[in-house]
């Protein structure tokens, strides 16, 4: 049994890892957006991918393990590299990505399973945990372009900006307007460089 | 058939809606506790609270009409009453009715059904209009009082101190001390006093 698809490319260097992850991806978002999280297996996962079972429970040991990892790569960059130097502006285009996010079955799929207790503790907060230590880019270079005070705490910056984006869109419904995303962005920012 | 339970009283001036309304919403509560929203009925909960089904609909024409207004009826009082002219102390008593209310398994069953999209956008967006309403008591107060500018919006401070809270809850899982509900607090009136 290979763990290549027949159409995956054999011999790029180091390119076997990388495929693997990519069609384990690709499978588990498919996967997820058919049956949700409940119902989801890593063996069915396995099988679609074409891959052996025993890589996949090496790499993620639970579900839990390769909807995160997945979630985590579908948000893998950094938005300040497209408004170099205006914070606001990068905090804005990060807030902008956070809404697509939550336009995804597969992200809604995962905070449904939150709020059923279905997801293991630890493998949530390490998420979260990842998914704001690779937001918190545009964070730091504003800390370390000046624009903030050395003590700003990424992690806290972010939630303040983010969680109103949340709140709208489980809670109470409402609507999110393009001037929200800047009154968020510019309140979170002012609070950063009052609390110092 | 009688509109009321063999226990109500029976001739307390002004009683008679009152104990209608009381008994819907107890049998209300005790049907979502046990089966969820997705299968609680209204023609139940009219059998369990010894009420007439048309008294019932006339009342509250749908399920969510009457899920609103229970949930509306247990958080219906104003917290500044404990805590006169310190509006910090005030909106950190109210966030913490924020956090014993999203315990309740109720209000877990309302929040899980408008994830679904089985609660009526009207309904949802009229229950969350009347709850920020209800709670801008404290707003209002320290508007007039001096503590806020005038052109402070009370939903949007409201909203500013609350959604870190659900999205701790909801989305990350991650502890709130009390600490964090006054720096919540503390924020949202930097921030109305900033923006005016």
């Amino acid at each position: 049994v290979s763990d290549f698809q027949a159409n995956a490319p054999a011999r790029r260097p180091g390119g076997r890892a990388a495929t693997v992850v990519a069609n384990v991806h690709r499978a588990a978002s498919e996967l997820l957006n058919e049956v949700g999280y409940d119902a989801f297996q890593l063996t069915e996962v396995a099988a679609r991918a074409g891959v052996n079972k025993t890589t996949v429970y090496r790499r993620w040991p639970t579900k839990g393990d390769l909807v995160s990892d997945l979630l985590l790569s579908l948000t893998d960059h950094d938005p300040l590299d497209g408004s170099q130097g205006d914070l606001q502006s990068a905090l804005v285009a990060l807030l902008r990505e956070v809404i697509d996010s939550l336009r995804m079955p597969l992200m809604q799929a995962v905070l449904r399973a939150s709020l059923d207790g279905a997801i293991d503790p630890d493998v949530r907060s390490n998420f979260w945990a990842m998914r704001m230590e690779r937001s918190s880019g545009i964070i730091v270079q504003a800390i370390d372009g000046g624009l903030l005070p050395p003590t700003t705490n990424a992690r806290s910056v972010l939630e303040q900006a983010a969680s109103p984006i949340y709140f709208r869109q489980f809670v109470t419904g409402e609507s999110i307007t393009d001037e929200d995303l800047h009154t968020f962005a510019r309140r979170a920012i002012e609070t950063a460089r009052a609390d110092h």
